[in-house]
């Protein structure tokens, strides 16, 4: 512990964490303390590159509020919290895949019934949802908790529209009935782009990355004796598919949007713009 | 990029960065990607974990002001500071190791003669310091520049006291004289704990650490024709020598600060009570 050099220091590093009681916390501040020093060392970090990253990381942490996480935002840009989300979330063959939670959920969406039209005046061409949630044996899913929620044509979600205040549109709870099936009327999500005005925004722009995520709509499945689903049901054709910013996408998550002509929509209401229909079947897993 | 899982996802986000103009900037996000999901892959992050993570981070940031740099003190408590000093500050044999700059040097220290008594009233006992600077041959370094800074004998430096204001004590910058010598008055160093207040003293708990650093004198070292140099002259016997929290101390940088009874100081002054002395030699490298 006298003679530090940078071959020694990482070994002084870990023996000082030697008497760390609670033996998941010693193990992650090992790991984390040979990683850092890994990439510290691998790279012949400079000091002014030092000086940099300390600046970068404090600014990242005088950016967040109670209405910004730009360490989140950060995790997200590098893959980090879609990297977390597979590791705890691997599915047998068959159910639905997870996927990132994102910023934009709230704990008072409104509680609808079937077929209610769950945008509630936010912008966007009329979508017409119905989705069925079964078990791994094809057994429908009665009296699950399903919050939906989107962004708007314009991109944006109705908590970053200062104008809404409280009101809360283009999100819902809904429970599926007792064939597991769910029932309602929307918009078509638009991609749109992270905020970019912090420092998360200065890296995308210095490793000449768009900040886009492709179209979805959110869904987060809760019912007793399954596992919870958080996940996306991306657009088939959005140009940003192969380059989610936050690393988000899976293949069985690209839904089919179809596009319809004006007329009678699924619900028997007649639309007299083009309308757009989705089907989903979402497949919970039980627990191990 | 549509098929994102826990083996997928590294190289996805590696591709994401593949036009980044900048090649070290590239070489440097690529390294910390890869470095980081290793962390979570090896060590299966649970989600919780990952919040945590997050949590801490965005303290860290937030504990940061004008006075406070928590993420510096998170890098020296990791380890990360000194490893990054270490790369970039190999010493030929010989020559003089460097260690952490730490947060407690100003550039408004007042420049005094040789001889001057430093201290300016900071508590301590009484040290009276001579020191050579030279460089690789052992030429004397005549005109070197030398800051010198430290904490008193309650383990405070000055700008930690609120009551002093403005007024700095126990800080000097000097000028080596034509045989490159340096002598000046001052108090004796004593250990002391880095701030715990914040999220690094909360870690610090967690691991079971102690937040002490051993005693030191802190110089800065500016000639011309010569390497500059930060280091610490550490105090033999010290209790945390082996345990400093920020992982400071090398073998060579730990001086021999010599008690002595009541009597003639070098200077040629009476002291009532024990003093120290202290000699030591400083050596310069020449740029590469």
């Amino acid at each position: 512990m006298r003679n530090i050099d940078e071959h020694t220091i990482t070994d002084a590093v870990l023996q000082s964490l030697a008497a760390t009681p609670d033996a998941r916390l010693k193990e992650l501040m090992g790991a984390l303390v040979r990683h850092l020093h890994d990439f510290v060392r691998e790279t012949r970090l400079t000091e002014a590159e030092w000086q940099a990253g300390i600046e970068f990381l404090t600014a990242t942490g005088q950016k967040c509020s109670d209405t910004r996480q730009e360490f989140i935002l950060l995790s997200d840009t590098l893959g980090v919290s879609m990297l977390t989300i597979a590791l705890n979330h691997a599915r047998p063959a068959g159910a639905t895949q997870a996927t990132v939670f994102g910023p934009f959920h709230t704990a008072d969406a409104p509680r609808v019934g079937q077929g209610a039209d769950i945008a509630r005046g936010a912008p966007g061409q009329p979508l017409f949802v119905q989705a069925t949630v079964q078990g791994p044996d094809g057994e429908p899913v009665a009296g699950a908790d399903v919050d939906v929620w989107q962004a708007d044509e314009d991109g944006l979600y109705d908590v970053q529209r200062p104008e809404l205040g409280d009101m809360r549109r283009a999100r819902a709870v809904l429970r599926t009935d007792a064939r597991g099936a769910l029932r309602f009327r929307s918009i078509l999500p638009t991609a749109y782009p992270i905020p970019v005005d912090g420092p998360v925004g200065t890296m995308l722009a210095a490793t000449g990355r768009h900040p886009w995520r492709p179209a979805h709509l959110h869904f987060m499945i809760r019912a007793d004796g399954y596992e919870p689903l958080t996940t996306h049901i991306f657009r088939d054709g959005d140009p940003y598919l192969d380059s989610d910013v936050v690393f988000g996408v899976r293949s069985s998550l690209v839904g089919d949007y179809v596009e319809h002509g004006p007329g009678t929509a699924p619900d028997g209401s007649r639309v007299d713009a083009p309308f757009f229909t989705l089907d989903q079947r979402f497949v919970l897993a039980r627990p191990d």
